[in-house]
């Protein structure tokens, strides 16, 4: 439990204020040394890492854990100036102008040799505190969307030509005879942003993410040289973003970047007060715990963040303790201080402006002591889903290029199907198409646009060996390179769903008939033509009736394969998903959001409940769990009077009542 | 009647399958040979015509007729890299990067040479085939909005140079003393793209289109030295565009460019499904009728096209019939497959991507199978319209760079006279200001904003010598180079239309005092002072209430002169034109939108009735032509038994049930 | 009284027609000779001044004052040709194309070279008319805001390097460890475009203001030369721009620039018709006021203007007064005839295009007789206000970098401020944070996000000797480089205020709890913690409801502290001001919006009354002011058989009626 530290940003020294304000509060991590290169190596080889080792002799006197950070994800203003080239080429034939961070050319030799001296230099330094340091964090939420210097390009021809040693193939696999794309030789291979291919187009999507696994793998390669076994390294990543996390990050392939690393870190952001919901670091959880197959860390949350995001009192701990629930085994601030100039001086930490404790801190060390106590009972916390849902950043890059409409994109499809189990109470895993999901009982697929026959094969298998597999529309349609397949939609699959298609449109005055409701149809139709499926909705049109939109067929080893032919509303949603899971005989919570279950095992092999209130309101809930021990029960910040201390135990059919914002914990015995 | 087909794009070898699907449906013509220069010239002066001449074979063999493309549209990836400044340099300063098509410095020699040599090797593979190749088709769509290469400004400045031969007369007519604009040399000229001189930027624009001119001619004189006589030599032209077709294309001077084509082509897209009205290939083919002043071929109209315009079962043969109606002798679908890869994987086809027949086919092959019968009655059809619309792309210009609101632009001034028209079922042809429109009852006048002397002289006429012309507010406001004219307004009109006004605003809570009813104006109003003209409308308003809105002067000669001084609804437009009409004793239908009703001569003299019905509810009509026999009438692919197969004969006054999305055609005696 | 007059851009020969119509209408002054430096000097050091001497000859013939300018805002295209790097660099790292206006580097020598030798030329020129020239303009509206040339960033630097002398003040001062952009050599500052520090950005902002100044000083350095004592020097100086006149205009210091100068100068335009409100000449003229502190020409206004802005018949004299009643010297319309081609052809003069007298100049000319007589009454009117509002360049430059929400500008701000006040009919003289506003009575500061230290001092010290200073939120934040205070809220000002704060958020869902009504609070909000104040409004939420909104705290010396803590609707805003001016015991005039009172001393040093109507309907008022003499009433050009002709005597307390649009003009005995 901690928050990013930046001794090199407060206006005057006051690191034993700081450390002794953390070490209140129950804080017992610090992250340090990110973004502040030009601190560390004013000039040209020259030297200065003073900062760095007063900040790690004064967390050893403090007995706090430290995070290293490689902080190459900012260059200085003299490597900008000797190097130019390093500064990345945007999509939009731009080189980016210096100030920001991550916009540099990451195949570039020069800003790698600069990123391994320095490195080597800093863990020279840092190897001298291997007790106090416990892991190290390459770079930061390392994207590299910009990367379109000539080099870059170079490489993914180089790379296409490996993987086509006729170029007719490739020629052929990508469609390029199309407006006089062709390309006869390697050599006349134009800039690939002025393409109008989307198979090329994601070509260079992919490419651009490998880049991303290979700059990560170069760091850690340096970092191992110098870590103890017992140093983790770990990474930052994020999520698609708008305004704050709103789903998978298109532009990583993280779990193919997390094999250098030993646990995977990433940065949850969400909206708060009023708004605050909890789905964020539900999903972020679950994404963050599919990257390694394990539980993760909370590298970066907000304290306060951006105006708006203020929480309430409670708000910081049921925040704290939904990323527990979702396997969490850290959670740290961005960042400890509130910063006085540059970009992020409105993007609040745990202390103000004025460097005082106040209402957050208050509710941090609320939180933090509260822990310290709990923690044996969560910590290391294992996940038992039976639904998993696929996540395919290829399909991603499909639906860039060929978007289903200007508000329907990949992540709302996800999100549409996520948000529905959510709030439903139906935990997920988040799997991704070269796993082995065989285990599960249900797999939700949302949007596979693209998928290779191997993919499809797997998901056949699925079915066939009893699992409940649930497609939305435009799943299964082009292959891995973005050809559209030229046989029967969807591909491979129009037996075992027992139905095909070849038409679909953008409804207009279309609602969907299933059960007594009528819902209207939006964005997307597919019209699909049953053969031997069971109709579960069809549409209600002049002339679309005739066809069916959504299928469902059983397997015959007891699985079934439903598919869902277009977009309608999520409650709707909820009563095809509530089908579904019935065919796959799960037993559905009764609660639903605003009152939301988790529940994991911890070290000691015993089950915890965790349920909170994200809601205003108090909420009576019926308790589901076998018996145990109440561990936290409307603990509050805010009126501290008011807090419920009758802890006791537990047992199914109680009825409980959450205060406002706040949770119950179970042990069951 | 068929489809656009490319050998090039399928993902295996099946041409006899597809030709021999075309022919079971009816259809007996393709185009090929557009965009495909990199599979016939792979590299530099390497020529491959392979599949040139497998599908000029296989037509044959199953008797297609073919028109043949010149594939300049798009170049190669080795001719870029030779010839980078072959590429556009757009009005933002860049050169647009390699990818797309119609993005080349059509002045460039370099191009002009490779499109030379390129397209007399293929004339020299093609003149092979004179029994198969009916015709040629020039580029596609070509455009050049993009033309502000160094050498096309070049050329820009010495037909200036050309045109004011003392450079003080040019400064004098573009007002160039504003802002220090003066060119005292013609070699001070700036780059044309920072001027903020309206008339200047109306003068490049004028020039660009000269360009396609020039390029057109340029080609066609090349493909001329080895056509036959019998071949045509056709060229695609589009329209405004904004989603769909939407009105005149301002970009091109078609007309002007068409003067070295024997027919001219035209591509019309529009929605489709509930949103179908039949607008789009109505003033489609007005204006593609007005280029060369004959029948026209439809060269590209949607099979599914885009997502959401899937056509009802009946829609396609509405659609096409459609064309027909408005005089198109050939109608082709865009394309005949879908394509698997690249940009327009999802303008679909008439077969999807599956390659099979599907619904679209069905409904293609069935219009396909009964037009065979019925062609003879409506090829070549002749209309013989008393009113007509004029149209100026000057006048286009003008309201670019001097633009009366965001929303109210040329083309929404043209359609709103145009489906006003449209709507009351009077059918109009399209003129120009270099036409002679002498032989009109009616001229309907759009924002004529540019008119030269010359032009006003001809309205003049056509009023003084018994036509009637109804002017929109802006017309003849300023001369040929957007200078306003500095008399009174409406220039050199004020005697015959008996008002002037000097004054205009953009109408707050102003409502236009019509009949009996009150009509809110918007966007634009002209503060009209009538000196002998009837007030025809005036406006509510506690200042403006003193000037007229609406005036109406007659002509000795019978004619008159009506002026709309402001915008507002198209209902009340229509209000006023029943009036002009009235004037013109012009009968008018009792048919309404959403019923159409079209005529036409065919070649045995006859006069055709269509009636279409672009609704899904069944639509009653009163037949309102003399006796004459049915030759078709709801005959319907969606539900074929219910078609209506008692065709006899029908005289005036006769009623008859349309079916949704449905149509009658009448031949008189 | 006067017009912009440019015979360089006339169709034709009429100097004559157009100076008699002008003195008809009782014009007195006409404005020439900026812009047209392509006409004067049409080669590289060849000058021909004809039109120049021309118009200055046949001004001396018609008994016309002439300001002439110097017209260096636009630069003939010979010298782009020569000299391109004279154009400007933007901030998006483009050099603007030649064309438009006020887009040239400002530091660059050549321009100024070419500046110096033409203004030289012009000045021997005009040197011969100083019986006919009462003074010049130097340039026109200079803005600097593309000012990115390696030059000026050089200048930039060398200036920060005499700023800091040690340059690692430098880095802790504008925060420069964040995300490695510290610069530890002057040599490898980056280029200043691409930062993302907000201390940098508003240092760069104000240096390009810097070069605003210097280059006003440097021509009026030249014109001095040459002028005679009795010749004043102006400048032209603009507002904030969003369709019209908005606020303050961010990108000039004025009162620095202006100190060159003899009078200031002003361009203020506006909505009209029915959204004539009298707002953009109120603070524009508060504003121009607060320049020189003094009396200011109108050097523009509209005539008719852009579409839309066409004033009803009284309109141009009620516009024209309330310029008068705000201390204008001078009313100047741009310009004298509507121009038939370029950029401002819709932008229309006195004259329409058709060059003949009409509706606006008939009210021209109305007003210009009957001001003849008027004139001694009010010319260089003397205000003496109680009330000033601050506005601050430095505060705008940081809401630039730290903008509180989309919408909420700071003129958004001072607007809120600024029109409470003026439709309460208080005047208010607007000052700034280097000025000496001991004398007011009341102090209203919106949003002076950045303060020094000294001008914090000088705000308590205002409060503490008596006056009333009311803050609105997100005051006294920051130093003056946008450095956020690292001690409490509002930095230094927490005594005298009573309270701090250290929390802030959006609001979602919160409402002001004000005397007995409920207000929306949106955009913004502080959680204020009172020590000491009254709390004079609170919020309405289930946990900020512990936290005051508003509170007020007054000082031993009889003054007061009012700190506005969030944004909410402008008429509760009136409440709170209403309650700080009670403390301040101005008595406020009963009269409200759309009656607007102003009043001033005249030279005479008796009081003048000004009661405006805007609106279309007719409001009775009640005088307030001493007895005096009707100087005008209800004279309408509209209707002149309507106009009042009933002057005489005004008591208070008598009840007058005053027409649409028109006004009561008073001059006590």
């Amino acid at each position: 439990y901690g928050a990013a530290f930046y001794d090199e940003y407060m206006p005057y020294e006051r690191m034993d204020t700081d450390f002794a304000l953390m070490k209140k509060a129950g804080m017992n991590l610090i992250r340090i040394a990110e973004s502040t290169w030009s601190t560390w190596e004013p000039h040209d080889n020259v030297f200065d890492f003073s900062h760095l080792t007063a900040m790690l002799d004064k967390a050893r006197e403090y007995n706090l854990h430290v995070i290293v950070g490689t902080p190459t994800y900012a260059i200085p203003s003299w490597l900008m100036k000797k190097h130019p080239e390093i500064m990345e080429e945007t999509g939009d034939f731009r080189r980016s102008p210096y100030g920001g961070r991550q916009m540099f050319d990451l195949t570039n030799p020069d800003y790698r040799f600069y990123c391994e001296r320095l490195i080597r230099h800093e863990m020279e330094v840092v190897s001298q505190y291997k007790d106090v340091v416990i892991g190290f964090q390459l770079d930061n939420e390392t994207h590299n969307s910009g990367a379109y210097s000539p080099l870059a390009q170079k490489l993914f021809v180089e790379s296409l030509k490996k993987k086509y040693p006729d170029i007719k193939d490739f020629n052929h696999e990508f469609g390029l005879d199309y407006w006089s794309n062709r390309i006869n030789s390697w050599e006349d291979f134009p800039d690939v942003r002025g393409t109008i291919n989307g198979s090329l187009a994601a070509a260079y999507r992919a490419f651009q993410r490998g880049i991303i696994n290979d700059f990560l793998s170069f760091e850690a390669s340096i970092v191992r040289e110098y870590a103890e076994p017992t140093q983790f390294i770990t990474h930052n990543f994020d999520f698609g973003w708008d305004e704050w996390s709103v789903g998978p990050q298109p532009n990583v392939d993280q779990p193919a970047a997390a094999k250098v690393l030993d646990i995977a870190g990433a940065d949850i952001y969400h909206p708060s007060e009023d708004a605050l919901t909890g789905r964020e670091m539900s999903f972020g959880g679950d994404i963050a715990r599919s990257i390694k197959k394990d539980n993760y860390f909370v590298l970066e949350t907000e304290a306060q963040g951006n105006p708006g995001w203020l929480p309430y009192p409670d708000q910081i701990r049921l925040q704290a303790f939904s990323h527990i629930a979702s396997g969490a085994d850290c959670v740290e601030y961005w960042h400890w201080h509130s910063i006085h100039n540059s970009f992020e001086t409105y993007w609040k930490g745990v202390l103000s402006h004025n460097l005082r404790p106040g209402m957050i801190y208050n509710s941090v060390s609320d939180f933090g002591n509260e822990v310290k106590e709990l923690a044996p009972h969560f910590l290391h916390l294992k996940k038992e889903n039976k639904v998993a849902i696929l996540i395919d950043r290829r399909s991603m890059d499909g639906l860039l290029s060929f978007p289903i409409s200007d508000s329907l994109s990949y992540n709302k499809i996800f999100r549409w199907f996520y948000d529905a189990c959510y709030e439903m109470n139906v935990e997920t895993d988040i799997v991704y198409s070269e796993d082995d999901f065989s285990s599960y009982s249900v797999l939700l697929v949302p949007a596979l646009y693209s998928a290779s026959d191997e993919t499809i094969a797997k998901l056949r298998q699925f079915a066939e060996q009893g699992g409940h597999l649930v497609l939305s529309f435009k799943s299964c349609f082009a292959n891995e390179n973005m050809k559209v397949y030229h046989d029967d939609q969807p591909h491979n699959l129009t037996d075992v769903s027992g139905m095909t298609y070849d038409l679909f449109t953008k409804p207009q005055n279309v609602n969907l008939v299933i059960s007594s409701k009528a819902a209207p149809v939006s964005e997307w139709m597919e019209l699909l033509e049953p053969a031997t499926a069971e109709i579960w909705a069809s549409y209600d049109h002049a002339y679309w009736d005739q066809y069916a939109a959504i299928t469902n067929q059983k397997t015959p080893a007891g699985g079934s394969v439903t598919y869902i032919g277009c977009y309608f509303e999520k409650d709707v949603l909820k009563e095809v998903l509530r089908k579904a899971f019935k065919e796959a005989s799960l037993s559905l919570p009764s609660l639903s959001f605003p009152v939301i279950h988790k529940e994991g095992i911890n070290t000691q092999e015993k089950k915890v409940h965790f349920y909170f209130n994200y809601s205003g309101k108090e909420q009576t809930l019926l308790y589901e769990g076998k018996t145990g021990t109440i561990l936290s029960l409307n603990h509050t910040v805010a009126k501290p009077e008011e807090s419920s201390l009758s802890m006791g135990t537990l047992k199914s059919g109680d009825s409980v009542s959450l205060k406002p914002w706040n949770l119950l914990m179970v042990e069951e015995f």
